[in-house]
C-alpha cells in the first residue's frame, strides 16, 4: 500500500499540460488562461473626472471657502465621451461629468456639491489640490503591464478587464476529455427495470458530474460486463481521451479483472492500493501515455478517490499551478476512532460559529452511503498515524465546492 | 439614502420564484431542484456483501479462532449481479463477492482474509456476529424517504443519488433571463478603435459573467447613447426578461437620465441611492412586475452592486432559501479609515494562516480599478457606524466564488 501523498505525487509527475485553444471572452468564464495578457492601453486611456463638477486650475482656488468663495467663468460643458474644444484659462471653469476627459489647462475637478452656479458663473467654496477628483491616465492599468497571468481561472472581473483593453479573443487551456467506464455484471443502465441482484450504474453519473465540475468534458463509455474481452474493447474506446476512468468491476478479488485487463493492453501499473479510507483499492497506470484510474466501485469511494487524485490531475492538465480548495482547521464535534496506517477522508458539514469553524460528519460513513456525500460541504482529513480523535480536538478540513 | 439591508429587503420582497422545467439528470449539475425527491427503492435494494468472503450462518462460527478453526462446505460462488440458487445450511458457506446478494439461509459474511479454502472446504478462523459485513436493505436510502429537497443546488453526489434510484428526469428552476444595457455616449463596442474620450463597454462583459456565475442567462441589449428615446427603446427590448440591468449613463447628474426614462416608461422607483461604497448611486424599481436595477457605471461599483443586490434576487428567483456565501471573521492586516454612515465593501484577499483568517485589501480601492476585483477572493464588510478600523482588529469577510 502506498501513502496518499506519494500516490498523488506519482499521479501528478505523469501529467502534462494540454495545448491551448482560442475562445471569445464571452465564452471564457471559468476557463483557464493559457497565455500572459499584457495591456496595449493605459486604463484610464486619458485623465478624466471622477466626479460631476467643474474642471479648473487648482491654483485659482487658493483661499476659497464658503465665506470667501472665488468666482469662475463657466465656459463650456463636457459629458463623458466628449472632447473639449476649449482650454481652461485662469479663473475659468468647464462643467464636467463623471468619466469625461479632463480639458487642457485644467489640473483638477471641484465636486458640484462644493459649488454654486448662476448664469455663466460658478462660485467655488473650497481649496482644491492639484489632481483632486482626477483619474490619471494609466492609474488602473499601465500600458505594457501584465494584467492576467497564465494559469488564472477566469472570473467575471477578468472578463471585464479583458474587455476594457479591447481584447476579444484569448487562449485558454483545452478542456481535458475524460472517459468513464462502469464495470460489473450487477450494473444496469437507467431506464431499465432492476431485476434481483442488479443496481443502477450510478457512479457514471456522479463521476461525469465531478468531471464537469473540475473543468473537463466527460465521455461515457457505458457499462462493461465482467468479461475480459468486453472490458478490453471498451477501455480501448477511451484511448482518444486524455484520462480514462474505470469504476468497480471487482467481482473476483479486488480489482483483479480491471487490473489484469489493463496490464494486458499495455498499461504500466504504478500502484493499485492506497492507504486511505474510503478508496483503498485504486489502480493507477499509464497506457500509451494516457493516465488510467481504476476507481473503486463503492459510490463514495469512487467520488472521494476522484477528488483526491483525478481532480488534481485534471487541474494540472489545465495548467493550474495548485489546487485552490480552501483548507482550514475546525473543532471536531464528535469523537472518532480510526484504523492506524490509513488516511481518512470523512464527509462532513463544516460551519463558522462564534469565531471559528466547527465540523461534524454527515452521518454514517459507509462507503456506499452517497447521501452523506450529498450532505457534505467538506471532508475531514485524519492523518495515517492517528487512532483516536476526541471531541473538541482541531482537525484539518477541506472544503468541497 | 437607504441602508444596504433595507434596500436588500425591499429588492427581495419583490421577487417571485420562477416556474420549473424538466431536465435530464445529465444536464442538472449546478441547477436548483424545484421538487422534493422521494426514493421508490430501498438502497441497497437487497441485503448484500460488503466484502469478498463467505456467506454463512453466524451461529456456526461460535468458538472459531486461528487454533480452533471450524470447517465449512463451500457449496457455491456468487458474483455481484448473481442470484443464489442454493440456500446456506448449517456448516455450509457460499463464496460471495462484494456487492453480491446475500443468499438465503446466511446472515453474515466472513472476510476472505479470515478464512483458508482447500478443495470444497473452507476453514473459518473467527467468530462472526450476526449481520457482520452485510449491507442491509434500505441502509443507505429507505423507500419513500425524501432524499433531496426542493431548493437544493445539485452537485455531483446528488446526480449520482438520483441515478441510483433510477430517476432520469427532474424538475429544476428555470434560469432567469437577465437583460444588460450599457448606457453612455463615451462607450464603444469591442472591435472598434477607441477615439479620444471613448472607452470600451467593459461592464457588459463583467455583468454577463456574473449573471452566468449566478445561474442565470444574460441577454445583451448593447449600448444606449445618452438619448432618452434610444434609452427607452432599448430598455423596452429587455421586457421579455426576468430582470433588467442598466449600467452607467450618468452623464448629466447621477442617474438622472436612466432614472427619468425608467420613470417615464412606468417604472415604480423604490430607491435610488444606497448608503454604501462602492455603489452609492443605484436605482431599483419595477416595470410591469420586472425588477430593474440601474447600476452605477464605474466597473467595480457595478460588480459590487451586482453581488449585493442582483445575485440574491437571482437566487430567490431560482428558489434558493438563502445565499450560500461563506461569511467569516478575519484579522485585518492594515488600518482603514472610512466615512461614517456608509457600509464599505472592500476587495480583499483572505487566507487561512496559523489557525485563523487574515485579510488585506487588494491594493487601491478606487471604484474604477477592476484589477483589485480580479485579485480579490473576498469582500471585507465594514459597518455603517465605524470610522476607523485598526490593523489587527477582526472584520467580517465574505468569500466570492
Amino acid at each position: 500500500m502506498i501513502r496518499v501523498e506519494n500516490a498523488l505525487k506519482m499521479v501528478l509527475s505523469d501529467i502534462r499540460v494540454l495545448d491551448s485553444e482560442p475562445v471569445k471572452i464571452t465564452a471564457a468564464l471559468n476557463r483557464i488562461l493559457a497565455e500572459d495578457i499584457y495591456s496595449d492601453f493605459n486604463i484610464p486611456a486619458f485623465d478624466n473626472s471622477a466626479m460631476d463638477g467643474y474642471a479648473i486650475k487648482s491654483i485659482d482656488t487658493a483661499g476659497s471657502s464658503r465665506r470667501t468663495a472665488r468666482i469662475f467663468d463657466a465656459v463650456d460643458t463636457l459629458k463623458a465621451g466628449d472632447v473639449a474644444k476649449k482650454i481652461v484659462k485662469h479663473n475659468q471653469a468647464i462643467r464636467i461629468m463623471t468619466g469625461a476627459m479632463l480639458p487642457k489647462g485644467a489640473d483638477s475637478v471641484v465636486m458640484v456639491e462644493d459649488t454654486k452656479s448662476e448664469n455663466r458663473c460658478v462660485e467655488i467654496f473650497k481649496e482644491i489640490k492639484k489632481g483632486e477628483n482626477v483619474r490619471k491616465t494609466g492609474e488602473d492599468l499601465r500600458k505594457t503591464e501584465k494584467i492576467i497571468g497564465k494559469g488564472a481561472l477566469l472570473k467575471a472581473a477578468h472578463i471585464g478587464m479583458l474587455a476594457s483593453i479591447g481584447i476579444q479573443k484569448i487562449k485558454v487551456a483545452k478542456m481535458p476529455k475524460v472517459a468513464v467506464l462502469a464495470t460489473g455484471d450487477e450494473l444496469i443502465d437507467l431506464g431499465k427495470r432492476p431485476s434481483p441482484g442488479k443496481l443502477y450504474s450510478s457512479n457514471t453519473y456522479s463521476l461525469c458530474g465531478q468531471i464537469k465540475a473540475s473543468g473537463a468534458i466527460p465521455k461515457e463509455l457505458g457499462i462493461a460486463k465482467d468479461d475480459a474481452a468486453e472490458l478490453e474493447r471498451k477501455v480501448r474506446s477511451g484511448l482518444d481521451c486524455d484520462i480514462i476512468l474505470t469504476s468497480g468491476g471487482v467481482s473476483v478479488g479486488d480489482y483483479d479483472m480491471v487490473k489484469s485487463v489493463l496490464a494486458r493492453i499495455g498499461t504500466n501499473i504504478k500502484f493499485w492500493r492506497v492507504a486511505m479510507k474510503p478508496g483503498k483499492p485504486l489502480v493507477f497506470g499509464k497506457i500509451r501515455g494516457i493516465p488510467v484510474f481504476g476507481l473503486p466501485g463503492n459510490p463514495v469511494s469512487s467520488m472521494v478517490s476522484f477528488e483526491i487524485f483525478v481532480r488534481p490531475a485534471i487541474l494540472k492538465m489545465l495548467g493550474r499551478k495548485r489546487d485552490y480548495r480552501n483548507e482550514v482547521e475546525a473543532v471536531l464535534e464528535e469523537s472518532i476512532a480510526k484504523k492506524k496506517g490509513l488516511k481518512y477522508f470523512l464527509r462532513a458539514r463544516t460551519r463558522w460559529e462564534d469565531g471559528s469553524y466547527v465540523t461534524r460528519t454527515t452521518g454514517a460513513q459507509g462507503s456506499g452511503i452517497l447521501k452523506s456525500m450529498a450532505l457534505a460541504n467538506s471532508l475531514i482529513i485524519l492523518p495515517e498515524e492517528k487512532e483516536h480523535i476526541k471531541k473538541g480536538e482541531k482537525v484539518t478540513v477541506w472544503f468541497l465546492n
